[in-house]
């Protein structure tokens, strides 16, 4: 294995060094105080990153896709109804968990490279005055698409409604990388994972749970132990777990936390935002478009290209790793073949980003697109010095 | 934190230098053939410390008691039956899984200090005529009190009742350590953890499914998808993961399994023994008892010895801790209070055994215990002097 | 501190993953059989490098420039005189130091940009039918300068005329990275360092010796202990040194000649020629030159580039790290000021390479030069596509 | 190789967690600021150790006998007088250095097991009216044979006999471990290494020179460049060094000094103070003798032990390393086989320390010496129980 290039998948991303050396951890008694001196402060430090003054966090040694259960377990009984788009791949996965926990979903089935049609879930909510909709689904970031959406106009089409319904949001690839409001948009279940914008290696489902959210898991009958919010905050409370926590990991997040609230979050975000904004003039300057469907719509951690008609997008993919050791990822269900993509999200510089620009018109050049070489990079080198950071100091 | 002594808990280990700096690796692309090379040789490294030729081993970002949830979820519906003995606090945990999932637990209550009586088994089995049990739980290690349970004798009256029920086994603290027999013993499902034997941090659940318990998922109608086996093992046939796996941890399984390997099993069980039979020389020079009711019962990995009448040994474990920098483990449940445990499994040597005996003297010195400081310890040298093993030269 | 962006300096280069690791040692006991196991897999890994069969190597906790000093000290006395080119900042501080230690030096005053002039080096050692001249020295690549000499041709004019004096040849910046052919070219000392084309953090100085040079020792009076190849020989024989080694960054050294030799090093030269010849293309596309003055002397380990006439040049290094950060070297001597260097040796990729030309085109449009952005990428990847290798599997 | 056990040799020591992880640092450019943020604190942070407020403190890329040359070359000419004290294995070597360097040695045979003789020291100073003798040397703690000498009664004698001499103090084995004070002492220059006190690996010899060692440098006329203070000096007003410096070592340097002055030097002292006396009571219950003639000679650091007559102590440390894969140290010159070493210095804890006691009782009972197992620990835990430390409480 080589690791001298830097990855461009979606996540996990690149790590940092100083969050490399804090998940490297010797064993420690995780039943000693010295544990508590870990977990608090990496909790205290997820809701400062969600934006929230009180949300409940929970961290499980999982991974994004055991958040989404533990959002579903805690608070639902088997033939409840929730309402989800599917608009990707990750929204897709996340409906076939609903549909294999007995949930009934309400499909709103939305192009690829849209949003969460918002003004639909407005009609439907409005619709249900029976409200037997429990709870209402979004995909933050569309990580197979390079898809945001709006989640401010998810909460006010339930607020427009009147709907008691539930607000769960997965946030993984848009959380401590994206603006993220827990508390403003009204969120009651966010999840993520610690591969994105915390940086870290996968390994902990990390979820915060509102009041709301909480006070449901006490009618809801869905079968769960290791995912129990409960059990995980009985263990809280004495500073453990139910069972053994990944410490390292754990350690990393506290780290990983620190580092982002010390740059500060809007530094975060705007950064993001700079290096993503590069990427898409490497687009624009190859000719290619975007999935997102609009600009509204762009993913500042992820971008997935279309590529012309006939082209096997993923042999871009499979070239850059042969030939020049560099990941980018594939597209996935409805658009596999038909888009890469180029993640750009958590451990990176305008620097590294660059370097996979060049990479991609190497690869798109070799398999005959017609691509100028050094047209994207000059695009996005243009955008980097004039919207150029003063450099960050972040600790490593 | 300082790190500098040994931990003597009964998991997590102390890692070795060589697993920590396997586990510490950066970010690969989950999707690259790279990670099938690391992937594909864990899983028949895992398989060969299960002594099987033919489990299907399925790794979970999760722990020992996602282990367990896996084990029910894949294979059972809600109202089935199942067996279980209550002899400990794991056991006690795992039967609790059972009844929050909606199974019908038969629980034989058992001393704790006992192991599973399969006596007891094998009369409720052939009673059972009309097959209601579907899986039969045991746990082959109590970690709570030090006590080895025999499989065989509960697969004997599996066999003996000529009984179809499946044998599902929790080895968290005994594969990797101690004799574990996959196929001889008929196990359908085998359980454990990274953060044993396999000396790795937390953060991995990992299990072993016979054919049989594959054919069970076929009509098991627990809900699940986390730890769905079927998405795994579809995954797996692309060198892939249903989701994020957690990449370094099983680069460290992976190297794990080389060195239990190359060690030799035998080797391995015999290096537990000996550092066991140590600890248990000390004991009785102590003129103390292990919770453990006879021989035939000790644990190679883990020793929980009973305090005199009045005295809390839990105040031992916390006065290591804050005195010494030494971490034992406290007694749990019914046995708090009344034992503290010393782990001695995974790495380490006898020079390190040593010490954690030396702390323990002086802490029950220290703590009013009628002891003679050095007493255990030479129990424990002319032991370890006797039956000394040519160095291990495992590398690092 | 960030350690995001590779380094572009002339050394230390990046370091590779698995040598991060190998030298990240515990403490062992250095007069133990195992430190006998890294130090002579070592010593024989770099004269496989140094293409030797037969060179004494030495391998002192120091640098390059404790190499020179043990060169010099071990075979020569005060007053002896050595022949020396003056073409460079390095060659220039080797001259110093002899001065220094009382040796004569016959300087050849050469152009900073020309290599050892061994037409020069001819006359004169013909007209040294005395043979005064006890040692010849050549600065094998001028880091400087980016200028490799033909150290053959200095053997050729040492031969022609029948001169027996010493042939030393500074290889801190080309030895793992360019050919060097020691027995070959009848070099009886060599000199280099840990932090080049061995990739490893600096510390090591590491010498070969002939048996010429070994010989000479016998007599040599220049005062010396530290740097005194008669103790290491000694402590070698034994396994031992005669202080206390370094050992972890022995065993780093052992780790990077396996990877040096497994590559193959013809392999590995290719490899830097090609990253080299990127560097260079990208030059040209941006209508500047190198300092070295012909193709012949065009240095595959670092490129000093000429800034125009009234440029600041180490402006560029500058803006680079604090704006990008991303390090360059800057011009030392006679061309502070007139060259920026990129140093493209050690653990680098085409990839990585890309990233560092990149920055060097923002920073130079940056301050105002005539840069076509994107215009020495592309010449880059025209390169490197039509020039494209195998990518490389080298472990990690 | 196995790393699980401590060792127990007289340096290097142990390396704490974090100063692991501080050594093993990505490549930066060392010529920019953030290398100046490593140097200057990690310069200051020594000076403190050494008690010094005007200390100039050099670091060099080399080891303690580096150290040794750096002291003699800057600031004597061949053919100058110094006076020394023959009684170990270092203050031997130092000696032969002075002499292999051209410099008349009056050498005071002391008995092994003796300190600097302060008195006969007093007696040639007072004699020497003259002012031939340019250095006295003294060892501080003999690391051979575990003896600390008195350098505030060398000073004495140097103020008793109004002598101008500068005082050179070899304090490898103590500075930092030991109280040490350089200007209370009138030390001119100090020297030590990084893998002692510092408890990181081997690699950087570190000097402190007083205003009239620096002054002593500008007549001295010894070659040097490697080591020549000056061009550090210089170097280091530039927040540089005059060759590649070690910065990841420099950066565990500075950490390393962090935590000896979060500590508390006074702590540091007393911890090392009580280890050793656990480590005397220890050798006290077995009967056997220390090399150190009496208790005001005893080194806090390392305790060399006398075997009964015709007992080779040698064979302990080879069969602990063989047998118990435990690192004692050898005797060394006039007492090898005489007495085997136990280091206790650096990152050591009692519960660590117990380990190495209980080590070499096994290995003295092995072969056949009249130990009661269990003796000297139990003498040892005495000792620790009633003098026991609050627990550290420091980073890791």
């Amino acid at each position: 294995m080589s690791f001298q290039n830097p990855v461009f998948i979606p996540g996990p991303t690149n790590i940092p060094e100083n969050l490399r050396k804090a998940c490297d951890m010797p064993t420690i008694d995780h039943r000693s105080p010295l544990f508590g001196q870990i977990l608090h402060p990496a909790r205290a430090g997820v809701q400062k990153v969600l934006k929230s003054t009180s949300a409940e966090v929970f961290i499980f040694p999982s991974t994004g896709t055991g958040g989404w259960e533990t959002a579903l377990t805690n608070t639902l009984s088997a033939g409840d109804t929730v309402l989800a788009a599917r608009n990707g791949m990750f929204s897709q996965r996340w409906i076939d968990m609903c549909q294999r926990h007995g949930l009934n979903v309400n499909v709103v089935e939305t192009p690829w490279g849209q949003g969460v049609p918002a003004d639909r879930y407005a009609e439907i909510l409005a619709a249900d005055t029976g409200h037997q909709i429990k709870a209402v689904l979004a995909t933050h970031n569309e990580t197979a698409t390079g898809v945001r959406s709006n989640i401010a106009a998810v909460r006010q089409a339930l607020d427009d409604a009147g709907h008691p319904a539930m607000l769960f949001v997965d946030g993984v690839s848009s959380i401590g990388s994206m603006e993220f409001r827990f508390d403003d948009w009204g969120v009651d279940v966010a999840v993520t994972g610690s591969q994105k914008g915390f940086m870290l290696p996968a390994g902990l489902g990390i979820v915060g749970f509102s009041a709301k959210a909480m006070e449901a898991t006490k009618s809801a009958k869905l079968p769960r132990t290791f995912f129990d919010v409960h059990d995980m905050a009985k263990g809280y409370a004495n500073s453990a777990y139910p069972y053994t926590p990944a410490v390292g990991l754990l350690n990393g997040l506290n780290t990983a936390c620190g580092m982002l609230l010390d740059e500060g979050l809007a530094n975060v975000f705007a950064r993001h935002h700079r290096i993503a904004e590069g990427v898409r003039a490497a687009v624009g300057a190859w000719g290619l478009d975007l999935c997102a469907a609009s600009p509204d719509l762009y993913s500042d951690t992820v971008s997935a290209i279309r590529t012309p008609e006939g082209f096997n997008a993923t042999s871009i993919v499979t070239h850059a790793a042969e030939v020049y050791g560099v990941a980018f990822g594939v597209g996935l269900g409805e658009v596999a073949g038909k888009v890469f993509r180029i993640g750009h999200l958590g451990s990176l510089t305008d620097v590294m980003m660059l370097s996979g620009i060049a990479t991609a018109e190497m690869c798109m050049a070799d398999l005959g697109l017609d691509i100028t070489l050094g047209s994207g990079v000059a695009a996005a080198q243009d955008y980097y010095r004039a919207n150029r950071a003063e450099r960050q100091q972040d600790a490593a």
